[in-house]
């Protein structure tokens, strides 16, 4: 996920660009103070123009919620996460929860408005409330739209800790249009100086006692019509907050095609490497090293051949969580053997397909010369059922029939195809192609 | 692409929301002023984080910019369209307008600030340029982001009535996310209340004199500074523009997961309708009906069959460039049937795949009872040369091996299969699966 945060930057440098100095990795941060996270999440997505609230709906089938909570919960010095939603969605919300893992995660109703929504979130953890009693008050709190899924710990980081010594601090990003004041009849009034405006985005940090100070002297108004908890913080405790550049992927799904990016930005980030599982030994393993290398061409490739490797070393690659896509090359052979059956069952057994649809592609290699020049219509459908089934456990099997002679031209173009063919069944991900074969 | 233009929107009401009448017909407005539009592209795509600025960025294998133009040039009453270029791009949009045939657009050297760019558009309808002395000056000037493809026809003719009243108009939006003033120190000065302010956005439209004036009176800061043309008709001739309300739409295609929304927005919008051509008469046209149904289920579905309509009829149908995707179903025939050939030569002739890929899905009905159970691997790699020559003419053919038998159950989980096969081979319109055969 870290590569897709990071839409226009993608390889953001370790180098901190608020502080000037060396960051250490992510992973090894350490605070010496406590942190949570509230995320307010009870909008009714009228902008989306559907049914569904925006938070609820579907990104490659998970709720979008649910990607936004992975990448909090993948950040160790968050200690809770409370995720606020309408009442309607309660339960629908403790279902995504316990269904996608999210163990950090605790649920609270919230109210009709936004800000009321976020005060009840706060009060989680101060106020004694069924079910939810051992929530400890952090010292410092991080509020973020459960509806921006690609904020990267880096700005979690800033946003905390400037929050710590300054009581509040908030994500800007510069004005992407002019800001235009109208007067009653429609007409323009006057436009800002681009130059000395921001929009103010998430995630917000303030220490805990600020901004629950603030809330309970919110007033009426306050609550119905504000949309900035930064804007309290500084009408009741007198704190102006730390501002901060944030990067592009700060952004918020609001219409329909925000989705359609989400989906995208995600795809992209899981078709970045495949793992290639081989046991070919004899005649053909040239043209599998042919596949991996144009294949090499496309996306990063780690290979393992089931014969040399240690099954451990397999296990241990598979656990990683660093690749979602597999692909397994066969000799002739039309049935699953027996290494793609237990990688099947490895791949569930780890719950690698928890969070997103994993593929695996079967390549089955055909020499024309040697086999039979016709097949039976039954070996193309074999193994359809099997397909449905590890797709119901979102793994997606895809299969290719590369058919090959001795004529080194006509193999490396037909390896050419097949390797775009792969990448492409990698990055579309499309369910509708699962169990039937391709035939080069 | 008007489905595809109104994001949050998809059927836009007839009932005008600025002046509460019934429209016309897209298509059959009249405007009594002559109106022309100018379409600054020179910017560098620095936010897009690629070396390749932004409105030249491939959008389905279409530089965006040409489906800006395409927009345009649907609306009828616009006189000229002059797009705005920096001088190392010049020839590429040259070449651009000449490959798809924007016959209305003329391309002009921009300058080095934006503001520049759009003067340098304007004189050319009143300077007496080389190769551009045919453009009439017209009376109001429609001024357009070459970035915001999905721009309707409803809001420019909003934009051009309004400045035709009132001297100056522009689309606004509701601000997203809340306007923050910082001060020197990057700390909060204030937030201004949201509902008191507009994001500016594009179209926007003048009376050319007001605008052009309004340049000529420039002062160097403004072309360097300034980003807004609305703000000069105030300044420099007392114009207060019209703002009109705009839909979600008039996004402008900012960072690389704009582009991917772009293009998701354009399948969608291609995948609506398929017409499915049939000659099936005997046994299985029971079978040809139920694929027919569905893929009723999943979108718009018209159905000719060669040799019940007229060929007139089927050429009228291709020609009307309502789709672009078609279906063909042939029976336990792996060659290409000679009125599959002839809708390839058609679809070719009438330039449907100049601006969007074709999709051409052919599916092969194989009665797994009567046929022979074993297929010749020749048979499913015969036509892949055939394929790459018209993805060469962005004709994408897809191929479908529909096995069945008697058993009523399984031939409709076969049929329901090959349906959403083909749904998502039209949704992705991959080239890598082009020629290949799917076996269901």
């Amino acid at each position: 996920m870290a590569e897709a945060a990071s839409d226009s930057e993608p390889n953001r440098p370790l180098v901190c660009n608020h502080c000037n100095r060396m960051e250490q990795a992510i992973g090894n941060r350490r605070l010496d103070f406590s942190v949570a996270a509230v995320l307010p999440a009870g909008g009714s997505g009228e902008r989306m123009g559907t049914a569904t609230p925006k938070q609820f709906c579907q990104v490659l089938q998970r709720p979008l919620i649910s990607i936004t909570l992975e990448t909090f919960e993948r950040v160790h010095w968050i200690n809770d996460i409370v995720v606020v939603v309408s009442k309607q969605n309660f339960e629908l919300m403790n279902l995504i929860i316990k269904r996608y893992g999210h163990s950090r995660t605790t649920v609270v109703e919230g109210a009709l408005t936004r800000h009321q929504s976020i005060f009840n979130g706060l009060k989680a953890f101060v106020e004694n409330q069924p079910c939810i009693t051992w929530l400890q008050k952090p010292e410092v709190v991080i509020i973020h739209d459960a509806v921006r899924p690609f904020v990267e710990e880096d700005m979690l980081f800033h946003v905390a800790t400037a929050a710590k010594e300054c009581g509040a601090a908030g994500a800007i990003r510069p004005l992407v249009s002019t800001v235009v004041a109208t007067n009653p009849e429609s007409y323009l009034d006057h436009s800002l100086e681009r130059a000395k405006y921001r929009a103010s985005e998430m995630p917000q940090a303030f220490t805990f006692d600020v901004i629950y100070r603030a809330y309970q002297q919110c007033t009426d108004y306050d609550f119905e019509y504000g949309t900035e908890c930064l804007h309290l913080a500084l009408k009741y405790c007198g704190i102006s907050a730390r501002l901060i550049d944030g990067p592009p992927d700060l952004w918020k799904v609001t219409y329909k095609r925000d989705l359609y990016a989400a989906e995208s930005i995600i795809k992209e980030s899981l078709s970045k490497r495949v793992c290639i599982f081989t046991g070919i030994q004899e005649e053909p393993v040239q043209l599998g090293r042919l596949l991996q290398e144009a294949l090499q061409k496309l996306m990063e490739v780690d290979v393992l051949n089931w014969s040399e490797n240690k099954e451990s070393r397999c296990i241990q690659t598979i656990s990683s969580g660093q690749y979602y896509n597999f692909v397994c090359i066969n000799v002739n052979n039309f049935e699953l053997s027996q290494e793609i059956v237990k990688l099947l069952e490895l791949i569930e057994n780890r719950k690698l397909s928890v969070l997103y649809p994993v593929v695996l592609t079967v390549v089955h290699l055909n020499n024309l010369e040697t086999s039979s020049p016709c097949v039976q219509m039954e070996d193309f459908i074999s193994i359809k059922e099997l397909a449905k089934e590890a797709n119901r456990k979102n793994i997606l099997i895809f299969r290719l029939l590369l058919n090959y002679t001795q004529e080194l031209d006509k193999v490396e173009e037909s390896v050419k195809e097949a390797a775009s063919i792969i990448d492409s069944l990698i990055k579309q991900r499309s369910p509708a192609l699962i169990g039937h074969f391709l035939v080069v």
